[in-house]
């Protein structure tokens, strides 16, 4: 057996028992029965920490000191060359964070998060406080794991969106928001858009059926994955042979749960596409949390909230929902699905308001982190910062500091950069694929997606793991990442929407 | 930590992984699309790998030895006692056949079952003889890991129904045999009872429903267990908090589902009824597989065939099935649910010549094991029996020696015995329940089974694999196994059907 062969059958093995940890979460959302959740809860953990022995194992690190000597010639490209960088990657995150520091911040998280689950509703953001500090103590830690970093928060931005940097992100960030804001003054200054005909009882099972007559239009292998019903909606792969998704549908929340399908689904498409000889490797995965919302934004936003999708998609909605959209033009449609809204909430927010939320959370976590704000000021700061973005007040914490799991169940630092990088990117792919096919909106205005499908899972799918999100967004877009692209889609959009001016698109730039 | 809590933590450790390849077997027959199967088998046995490999490490065995010197001195019946006792078994049973006879038997058995899928659509035995032959060195070749047996097939049999002697079973089997063959003849003397009522179509949700109904009201935990659909039904637990069952619909076959699921229900009662402190063990398992199928048989047949429970039942299944019961009398409904028929096939054969086919296959088992008969006559044995048996002429293989999968993905030997042991502690167990709780009866004519339900898992189901199932029928019953309480309850029920006289029951002693 070479070398590379022990290499895969040992990452294999990891895979299996990562794969099985991932069913029985899947399991534990959809179909199983609560008297299972303690056992469950137990089974899950064993096999995560099997997968990490089997995975830090001092062999796999000699296997690796062998290789890259061995792959040192051989193109970047190249699958093994690939999978041994990858790989090596994901060694060093495994073994340099000492497991009593694992342990630590498992535990510590079990606590905040237990204690979140009181706090939020009592809006107590005060008993929070000291837990939040030891959060902020345990992730600078794990930080000071990987030294020889400009921002403290790029150990912690690497594990999600591996190769993204602090320092970048925040200017591309401060570009977005300097120019987001004038766009979002100018529409709320403008009459709201009517959503009346949104805000209707719709069945449970039509809402789900025509979710998936949507995503297999789209391209969604129903012989590779599956739809089911959770709390909380989500993708989860167990091999590229079974990638399935889940939606949330409310009776009283008509088309909600059709845009979180074509938002899971589009996280779906990116693993259905990786090419099948990555299956069971490090590679058989996305690159980046960024570059994978991209894809779920693409489908749900810059597609499945077009005007060319509903004019396909429209007369067979009010086919479905007769009762509902009978007398509904397309064009009421069209404006409701894509009213904008400063709202207090960043789940469901819309496009345009949407990355003001983030990018509130991703600068905290950078002040936080690099200590220019302590956590007794947290509460204090994010209302004056939302109210200096949104234009509104803050009524209570519940809404505000306290509204996301995340920092309260996970490290600070490296949570929510993603979702603007999703949004950022997924404009910068759309606009590249209609320029290489240029017949792509006319297509989708005929319900047909085959073109972009194709497109996007040539020049981004297919790679899988074995390019960084920048190189894949400049070796498919011919550019680094910019924010110009989203700036143009939005004000393409929104503007004829909300009826803005020249001199709105002027303040912008 | 003492011995003891090690011992419990490795153990545990081991059911995690079980547990987790159960899932995975399950939601491969339940919700897996197609294309995860490869992925999935792949995965199944790497955790049924690493959990063998946990469990036959060294250091398990020398905790073992320490332990029995800990727990020598105290009760057979205390549960670290037990623990040893009965983990030190499956431990020799694991330890003792060497690896490599072990994956020659799993590869031998892939290869042997895949031309069994093509062999017996082609009734074509003379395919299949070489590779029995094998089947039947590498089974002779488990045993042998086992010496000191009074029959080659003691090991074997020992692996589903421990402590069951060949010698014991046959004598067992000879007198049930002797005098089931003359009932079976008068009743096939008389006309067929007409079950045409059951010859109908019915919607596949309303059957599923009246199911589930009634294994609620057996007393199934639905909040620790659910019931799903696959090919071939099955019960699974995950941990003593979800107990999974399945079932079978079909539209044209009414009725058949509900037995089915009353069958697995039965498997589940009593998994369901273990000690919670047993969980996570081997003790939290059932003592044998006849032991097992006495609990799925008393609650499909004793229970769910009787007069009784209809009189209760049928009135709710004419509401639910008005187009197809709606003119058929209660009587007329029990009799055909009870139709004694010789048929070819063993599955869903009716009570009283089910056993026939099981006895017949057993007995071959050991000629062939105890080198009396040769694999090259096993179907010409096979017909020439069954006709002596069945008074009517096999006609194929096919639907002869071809018809089950055992002998064909497994080992020769201790494959079938424990149906039969089921039926004939089914009758035990049952007769004894009502001998200590006389309104069990009357209890069950009006839709309750709690004393029954009590009774069962105060004797039999909480014990769990503590003791024996030897041990549990005497503590149950008072007495060894007997042939007699499943004869007299046989006789009971079918003299009157089928008009049987005494003299029909003189022939029978």
């Amino acid at each position: 057996m070479t070398a590379l062969d022990e290499l895969k059958a040992r990452l294999l093995e990891v895979d299996d028992l990562k794969s099985a940890a991932s069913l029985l979460r899947w399991d534990q959302a959809t179909y199983m029965p609560p008297g299972g959740a303690v056992a469950r809860g137990r089974q899950t953990s064993t096999l995560g920490r099997l997968a990490h022995e089997k995975f830090t194992d001092i062999a796999i690190g000699r296997l690796l000191d062998q290789l890259e000597r061995e792959t040192a010639s051989m193109p970047h490209d190249s699958d093994d060359a690939s999978l041994v960088r990858v790989t090596r990657h994901h060694y060093e995150q495994a073994v340099r964070i000492p497991a009593s520091l694992v342990s630590a911040c498992d535990e510590h998280a079990a606590k905040s998060y237990q204690a979140w689950t009181l706090a939020r509703p009592a809006n107590d953001f005060a008993t929070m406080v000291p837990l939040l500090e030891k959060t902020l103590e345990l992730s600078r830690q794990r930080a000071n794991c990987f030294p020889g970093y400009a921002s403290i928060a790029d150990p912690l931005i690497d594990v999600s969106d591996f190769g993204m940097k602090a320092e970048a992100m925040r200017s591309l960030f401060s570009t977005l928001r300097t120019r987001l804001l004038p766009i979002v003054r100018a529409i709320t200054s403008r009459s709201p858009i009517d959503n009346a005909c949104l805000r209707q009882h719709a069945p449970l099972a039509d809402q789900l059926a025509f979710g998936q007559q949507v995503i297999e239009a789209f391209g969604y292998d129903s012989a590779r994955g599956r739809l089911d019903l959770t709390h909380h909606p989500f993708m989860t792969k167990f091999s590229l042979g079974d990638v399935r998704i889940t939606t949330r549908v409310r009776e009283n929340a008509f088309l909600d749960a059709l845009f979180i399908t074509l938002h899971e689904c589009g996280h779906a498409l990116y693993a259905q596409g990786i090419r099948k000889e990555l299956d069971g490797t490090p590679l058989a995965d996305v690159p980046s949390a960024g570059i994978d919302e991209s894809q779920s934004r693409l489908w749900e936003n810059l597609v499945g909230r077009s005007r060319g999708f509903w004019e396909h998609f429209f007369p067979k909605l009010q086919h479905a929902f007769r009762k509902q959209l009978g007398n509904v033009s397309l064009d009421t449609f069209y404006r409701a699905i894509n009213r904008v809204e400063c709202g207090l909430i960043r789940g469901g927010a819309d496009e345009v308001t949407y990355n003001l939320h983030v990018m509130l959370r991703f600068d905290l976590e950078l002040d936080l982190l690099e200590g220019r704000l302590a956590v007794k000021d947290l509460a204090r700061t994010w209302r004056e910062r939302f109210e200096a973005d949104f234009g509104i007040a803050v009524p209570d914490d519940r809404d505000g500091v306290l509204q996301d799991v995340h920092w309260y169940d996970g490290p600070i630092g490296g949570a929510f950069q993603g979702y603007t990088l999703g949004n950022i990117m997924s404009a910068q792919f759309f606009a590249a694929a209609t320029a290489a096919q240029p017949e792509i909106p006319t297509q989708i205005a005929r319900g047909e997606f085959g073109t972009l499908h194709h497109w996007l899972r040539g020049n981004v799918y297919q790679h899988g793991k074995k390019f960084t999100a920048s190189e894949v967004i400049r070796h498919a877009t011919g550019n680094d990442m910019s924010v110009e692209p989203y700036l143009d889609y939005l004000w393409n959009k929104f503007q004829p929407l909300y009826g803005l001016t020249e001199r709105d698109r002027m303040t912008l730039a």
